[in-house]
C-alpha cells in the first residue's frame, strides 16, 4: 500500500476504548504499524478488560497521561463527552500533534472541541462509517473498517496533517472522502441517524404491543423487522448523543419522513393503490443504484445470508 | 422425513408463477415429490419464461384448465387477484380437492375466496413467511422456505386436509404453525407489513431529498439505510395489495408507530437524553430474545455478512 507510507505516527493515544478504538488498534496491528499505542478509558473496569485483551501497548489511568508525547490523539468517546475530554487533555498535548475524533456528528463536536485546543495542534475530525450492534473493548476486530467509508471533515485543518490522517485510515482498510461539516451532518442524518431512530421506534412499538406477545414477535420476526431489531440493539449512549448533537438535521429529515409516511398512510386509508404502487416502484431504483455501486449484494436470500461484494 | 409422508398430492396446480410458486415447484422437486404440477400465469410472457425454465411439468393457458383434476390448488397471485381467480376456477375444481393461497394477508383473502368455493372443497389458507426483493418466475429457488415459517390459518378447514397441507409445507423445508385469522393479520402488520412501509418511506425521503444527491445516498449508504433499500425493492404490486387488504391492522400499528416516533422526536427537540437512553436500552432486550430464539445470528459485522444459524 504505497499510498499509505506516510501513515506512521510514532505515538498514538486512544481516548475511549470501545468498539471503534479497539478496532483501530487491531487494524493498526494487522497493518503492521509500528506506532506505540497508549489507551485510556474512564471506567477502571474497561481499562482492566483492555489490559486483559492486550489492547494497546500501554493502558494508563488518565487522559492527560495518555496524550503525553502523542503524535496522534484519537477521541473515541460518545459525542457528548468530546468537549470535556478535549478540555482536560489540551494543556498536555504535544505541539504539532494531530487531534482527531470519530464522532458520527461533526458540527457539534467541532464546536465543543476546537475552542480548547492550543495553537499549533492540528484538529482533523473524522467519521468512520462502520460499527456493529456490539459495544465495549472486547467488541473490536481488525477488519471492521475494511472497505467502509471514513469521512474526513478537515474544516480548515492543514493539508499535510489531513493527508497523513487520511493515509492512516486507508492503512486500516477504509476508503476515505473529504466532506463539508454541515453537509456531512445532513447526509448522515439521511443514511444513518434517522434510519436508526425509526428502527428503534418500530422495535419499541412491537415490544409493548400487548396483543402480540413478545414471544410471537420474536418467533415470527421476518426479514425487515429482524433487521430493525439488529439496528435497534446499537449502543444506547452513543445513539442518545448522536440525536442530542445532530438535532437540526435529524429533526429536518424526520419532518420529511413523517410527511411522506402520512401520505402513504392516507393512501392506505383511502384505498389509493396507484399512489402506493408508483411510490414502491420508484424506491426500487435507488436500490438498483446501490447494487451498481457495489455497496451491497444482490444475493436472492433477502434477510438471510448477506455477503459483501 | 417420516412426518411428511402424507404430503403427497397426485396433481398440484400452481396459479400464478412468481417467486413463491416457482420456489414451491423447485422445493417439491428437491423433496422428491412425485406430484404432477400444472402451472398457469396470466401473462403469456411469464408462461413462456416458465416453459423455458422447465418450471412445472405442464404450463397451460387458463386457470380453469390448470385446476382440472388437481388435488391441490395453490393460489399464488397478488392478494387483490385472489377473489376473481377463485371465482373463475370454482366450477372446474375436483370435488374433495384442497384449495390454498399464499397471501400475506388472510382475512381479506378468506372473504374474497371462500364464497366462490363449492361444497366439499377444502379451503386451507397459508402464509409462507419467506421472500426476496426479487419477483417473477426466474426468481425462485428450492431453499427459499428452509427453516422459514409457513403460517397455516385453517379457519374451520377439516383437520385432515389441514394436516396434509401442513406436512406438504414441512416437506418443502418450512416450519409450520396454525394461527387465528385476525391474530395473523395483526402479527404480520407488526413484524412485516409496517416495517416494509417504513422502509419504503425512508428510501423515498432519501430519494427526493435534493441537497443530498442520490449519488451520495448510495455511496455512503450505511448499515440500516442499506437494509431499508433492500426491503424497499420488494415487489410493488404485492405490497400495494398487502396494504390495501390489511388496512385495519396496518393503520392501527402505524398509529402506534407515529405516536412513539413523535415521543422520541419531542425528546430530541427538548434535549431529553434520558428518555432516549432508556428507550434505546429497552429495545436491546427484544433483540436478545431473537438471538436466543435462533432467528438471527450474532455475528459481529452488523450490516455486512449475515449468516443463518
Amino acid at each position: 500500500m504505497s499510498e499509505t507510507q506516510p501513515q506512521n505516527y510514532g505515538r498514538v493515544a486512544l481516548i475511549g476504548l470501545g468498539l471503534i478504538a479497539s478496532s483501530i488498534f487491531w487494524a493498526m496491528k494487522r497493518a503492521g504499524m509500528e506506532s506505540h499505542v497508549t489507551g485510556y478509558a474512564r471506567s477502571a473496569e474497561t481499562r482492566e478488560t483492555a489490559k486483559r485483551l492486550g489492547l494497546c501497548h500501554e493502558i494508563v489511568d488518565s487522559a492527560e497521561e495518555a496524550v503525553k508525547d502523542a503524535d496522534l490523539v484519537i477521541l473515541a468517546v460518545p459525542v457528548g463527552a468530546m468537549g470535556p475530554i478535549a478540555e482536560a487533555i489540551a494543556p498536555h498535548l504535544k505541539p504539532g500533534c494531530t487531534v482527531s475524533d470519530v464522532g458520527s456528528v461533526k458540527q457539534e463536536v467541532i464546536d465543543a472541541v476546537r475552542p480548547h485546543l492550543p495553537e499549533g495542534v492540528n484538529f482533523v475530525p473524522t467519521h468512520p462509517m462502520a460499527g456493529t450492534e456490539h459495544s465495549g473493548p472486547d467488541a473490536g476486530f481488525a477488519s471492521l473498517y475494511d472497505n467502509r467509508w471514513c469521512l474526513i471533515v478537515p474544516d480548515g485543518a492543514p493539508e499535510e496533517a489531513t493527508a497523513k490522517l487520511e493515509a492512516f485510515w486507508q492503512a486500516l482498510g477504509a476508503r476515505t472522502e473529504q466532506m463539508e461539516v454541515e453537509h456531512h451532518d445532513l447526509v448522515c442524518a439521511v443514511v444513518s441517524h434517522v434510519p436508526h431512530l425509526i428502527a428503534y421506534t418500530m422495535v419499541g412499538v412491537a415490544d409493548d404491543l400487548r396483543r402480540v406477545s413478545d414471544q410471537e414477535v420474536i418467533k415470527f420476526s421476518a426479514a425487515g423487522f429482524r433487521d430493525f431489531t439488529r439496528i435497534a440493539a446499537s449502543d444506547p449512549t452513543m445513539w442518545r448523543d448522536v440525536f442530542m448533537n445532530n438535532k437540526q438535521a435529524t429533526l429536518e429529515i424526520l419532518g420529511r419522513f413523517t410527511e411522506e409516511l402520512f401520505a402513504l398512510q392516507r393512501a392506505i386509508r383511502t384505498g389509493d393503490g396507484q399512489l402506493l404502487f408508483d411510490y414502491f416502484t420508484r424506491t426500487r431504483e435507488i436500490r438498483r443504484g446501490i447494487l451498481q455501486a457495489g455497496q451491497d449484494t444482490d444475493a436472492p436470500d433477502f434477510g438471510r445470508v448477506k455477503v459483501e461484494k
